[in-house]
Formats: structure tokens, sequence, C-alpha cells
């Protein structure tokens, strides 16, 4: 098929936007025996253990195209899948997209929402594979992506021990706070916001270190943080059959979070716990492993920091000491996708 | 976490949701090393090629929830993914769903549409092992299948040769008839009708047959049709640099659907090219190939019909003789998802 060269804004048919799709995706990667073009991608076997995570996003609910740009949005979808991986400690491999657009899509919105989702995939070697182009009332878009573990095992969410360490990378928060700063029309340009605007529109999975902790062995269980930390820790222990003691005074929040918070008269800790969408990575270790993490995460992602939040204990649940020396039960105040948003 | 037991039409919170996905889920399935729960799944390796296909099916475009009940759409929507994989030939293995839900979906809705989906997939072998729970305006349904063939060759759509027979299993237009039937309000009761909703909201992909054309090598290229045979043999054309004649008196049709047509004063043909969504296999073989292709079909699908409809040339491009004997090129007259529709 021939493919016509519109203008930027003119609109695109299906068999443009999957030309498009083709465009951006290289069909000689290692493993992949056939890409996009078929029924279905065809991969090797014998690439490793097999790591596959979906996620769904869809406009008005994830996103909101009056502050998230074409490319924004590209980039923050790759970003949350990557971030699975990244808890897994799989090696990006290959991902399969499903874009539904609505009517009339310009080649401009689909060139920059590819270039924003290829080029965080490929900065993290991973190849688009194959996927589905449909027509919908809001956007929407799904990724499936596929690593692998070769020589070593995936780190799973329940597998910490009594007595562990309790560690986050990164600061927690910014995305929320990022996101509240737009939602109140602040300017994406403002330089005292801008961390924060960044933590929500171009979040930075921690694929390598992700792998790196993995491939050493290092840690007993580890996740990605999506939800907040008080709905993902709630989760580790529930898998492990642990509970968690946590220090509000150790959760670590950037000093944009705190001023964009304190700005608005939220609590920055609120954000740090319940916010989500940081894609930090969650996860339990011997404390005696802590330096040598530490060393490991300056090395594959230089100026990530390493936090100790807490400790894992017998029993179940989350609690949390408060600064003030209260300790408070928080297993349950997550970030639920269903809840009734108040009235 | 304790799932309670609600009343059917209380509504689900995500982690019930979550909950009833594991609850349909086999979590110690072959291959299998880690299933839902975790950031991602965690498949063995060396199961063989992994063909991995994704399809997104959204409210309002592809289905209406007037007369598509959640049972029908979890069925169609994993009859559409698992035909992807019989057109490569594909062991169906995994499933990966993401699933978006309006607000307050209840449990009656979400169950009903699990069994559909599930209930079909175990038929063919497949386990739900992943997904994905969020909000949406609309319901949205994704599904990324991954299946494998081990021991054999998946076949693709690229590798006709000129002189082939091209076939197709099944009869053509019989879910566009019952979609028509659906939406001017014939009754999904109506025994006269009853064969075209089925192929309508109940199609049966030709998983079984795909993989025994594969394994005996029997074809030369194979596809499913998904989007009507009028695109897709174009589709498979351009892939193999052949062309296609094929015969419209040949192009198999059931009574069911030339009655609906006919009291529509539509053309059944026409459903049968353009219609879509008939899930039955296009392949193309040579024809010596054609006898042991018929009796093979009547082993693991008995009852289902192998028919001939044309033959692959030199060149490019999509013939259709008309039963008067006129020839057309019918390339371009395909269903197209971003088309405008006629206002």
């Amino acid at each position: 098929l021939a493919v016509s060269k519109p203008n930027n804004t003119e609109t695109l048919t299906e068999e443009q936007i999957i030309a498009l799709v083709g465009s951006v995706s290289d069909q000689k990667a290692p493993g992949l025996l056939k890409g996009i073009g078929d029924d279905a991608a065809v991969l090797e076997p014998g690439l490793g253990k097999a790591c596959v995570t979906t996620d769904l996003l869809v406009e008005k609910i994830h996103f909101d195209l009056a502050y998230t740009s074409p490319g924004d949005l590209g980039f923050r979808a790759m970003a949350a899948n990557l971030s699975d991986l990244g808890g897994m400690g799989a090696k990006p491999a290959f991902a399969f997209l499903s874009l539904g657009l609505p009517k009339s899509p310009t080649k401009d919105f689909v060139e920059q929402l590819l270039q924003g989702l290829n080029s965080l995939g490929r900065e993290h070697g991973l190849v688009l594979a194959g996927g589905d182009t449909v027509r919908s009332c809001f956007v929407t878009l799904n990724l499936c992506l596929i690593g692998y573990c070769k020589g070593y095992e995936p780190v799973l969410r329940s597998t910490a021990k009594t007595g562990d360490a309790i560690c986050v990378s990164g600061k927690l928060g910014g995305s929320r706070a990022g996101l509240h700063w737009l939602q109140k029309g602040g300017s994406p340009q403002d330089t005292k916001a801008l961390k924060a605007i960044a933590a929500h529109l171009r979040p930075m999975p921690r694929v390598n270190l992700g792998m790196a902790l993995a491939q050493k062995n290092l840690v007993n269980s580890m996740m990605d943080i999506s939800d907040g930390l008080a709905t993902d820790l709630a989760r580790l222990c529930r898998s492990s059959l642990v509970s968690a003691k946590i220090r509000a005074k150790d959760i670590p929040m950037a000093r944009t979070t705190k001023e964009i918070a304190s700005q608005a008269g939220e609590d920055p800790l609120n954000w740090a716990l319940t916010g989500g969408e940081d894609f930090e990575l969650l996860f339990t270790c011997r404390s005696e492993k802590l330096a040598e993490i530490k060393k490991l995460a300056q090395r594959v992602e230089p100026g990530l920091a390493i936090t100790q939040v807490g400790e894992t204990q017998k029993g179940g649940g989350v609690f949390l000491e408060l600064p003030q020396g209260e300790t408070r039960e928080i297993s349950l105040t997550g970030f639920d996708h269903f809840k009734q948003e108040p009235s």
C-alpha cells in the first residue's frame, strides 16, 4: 500500500494509522520472527521467562487532553507499563499497542503519540511488535508489554520476609502535585512546578534499577508504586502475609511537592501515600543489603535516591507512624478506580 | 482480602472486580509460573514460538449493550481474538484482559461478561493470566492473547503463491445479517434469524481448524476474516504480492443471511464481502491439497464447510467475477474504522 503524504492536520484512514504505527516499529529486532502486519506477532522461543503486563488508559479518567499533549500521553502510557516490568525486574522486549481514536484523527496527533510512546520504549530496548487500531468515542490506549528474565528470577511481591527493610526509589507524591498544579490552571512552564509537572506527564520508570536488583538477587520482594504507597504496600503485605510499619518522617518527598501542597492547603504526605502514578519501585530487603543496593542504584540510575521507610513485621496491614508519634492503620485508604467521588 | 458477597446488583469496588477476575482464572496452568496478582504474569520459557495478538472493543463502536448481553460481549471479544490465533495456526495458551467499566458496575454484569469470555477461552485451552481493571465512560475491553506453535511453523498471510486455490471456512455475511436483524429491532428469539444472530453474538472462531492446517503444513498462507472478505483478501494479496480472482457465485452464504438481506432489500453478497466479523478462516493452498483439507476440517470441526472461492494470480488487487460474468476490482471496498459515515 502506498501511503500518501497528507498534511499534518489531514485526517487519517485506518490503513494510514496502521502504516504510521508500522513506521515507528523495528521489524528486525532480535527474537521477533514476525512483527506488525499479520494476525499476530511471532516471537522466538527460549528468550527466558516471560513477564507479561497490560494497562488500559482512557481519556477523561486517566488523562485530560486539555493539559496532556499527545506526546505526553504516549510517554505516560509507556512509562506506566514499563514500570510494571521494572517491578518484576524483567528486561523489556516487545510492546503491543491497542489504540482507540475518535473519528478523523489528525496525523499530528497520531505521530506525536507514537513518538512519545516509542522514544521511551526504545530507550529501554522495547520493540513495538503489534497492535490494533479502532475508532472510539474517547482516546483509549492499551499497552501489553512482554519482558524477559533470562538466567535470573523475576521478583514477586509475595516473597517479603518479616524483618525486611521496606524501601522506595525516588520521591513520592510528585505526580499528584503536578496533576494538582495543571488541574488548577497553573502554567506548565512555571519553573517552580517543573519537577512536579514532569513527574506527572513524563514519569521515569525504574526499569534499569528493577533489572539490576533482580539480577543481583538483592531484594526479597518488589513491585512498582502506581496507586500510591498506602495501597501498593498493603497489596505487598497481603501477598506476602506480613504487616508493614512505616514512618511518615522518612517518606521521601520533593521540595516542589511540599510547596505545591502547602500553597493548596493540602497535606503532601497524603499525596505521597495515596496520590498514585509515581511509578517508583517499592521493595523489601534484608537491611544488611541496603548499602550495596544504594551503590547499585547510583550506578544504574545516577542521582536516584533509595530510602528506607519502615520494616515488615508479623501479621497483616500497614501502619503509619505519624510525626507526632501516633500510629494509624492506613491499609484501606488507597485509591479505588470505582470509588464514588464525593458529590 | 476477604471478598464480601454482595447481592448481584450491588456495585463492585476495584478490588472486588479483580477478585472476580481472579476467581475465573486458573492459577495452576502448565507454563504459567505466576498468574494474576503481581505486576506481571510470568510464563515459562520453551513453550514454542509465541504468537501474540491484541484486540480492542469499545462500546457504541463495536457493540451496543441494547442487544448485546454482557455474556455475549465477553464471548465475542474472546472469539475475535481467538480467531487471530486461529489465523496463525497457534494453540491458545494465555489471555490478558483489560477491562474498562463505567462507575458502579454490578456483580451480575461483571460475572456474566467474565463467564462468556472465559467459557469460550477454556474450551480452547486458554488461561486468563493477567489484566487491568479501570474505570471508563464506556465499557471497554482489550484482550491480548498468547498462543504457541510448538514443533511447527505459524502460517503467515504473506506466503501465498500464485496459482493457489483461495478458500474460506464456513459461511460469510452471517454476522452482518444478524447485526442488521438486531439493529432493526427484530426479536433475538425469532427462529428464522437464530443462525444469523448467533453468527453475530456468538461466533465460533476456527482455532482447531487453523491449528490442524498449520501442524499438517497443508496451506501456503492463512488469516482470519474479521473485516470482510474484500478487505482481508486484499491484505493477504498485498502481503504476498499476488492478485486474487474470486467468483461471486462461489462465495458461501447461509440461507438465513440471504433471507434477511432479501427482506431488507440488501445484497447479501455485499454483506459477505464487506460485513466483517464472520471470524472464519481465509487460506490459500495448492489445489491438489483441497480434498485432504476438507477431510481434515470434517474431523476437527464436524459440519464445517471448506469452499474454494477463487485463485491467486500474478500482479496485485482483488477481482470479483459477478454472476453476470462481468469482473470488478474490489480491493478498496472494505471496512475502514475511521471512514466517515454518510450523513
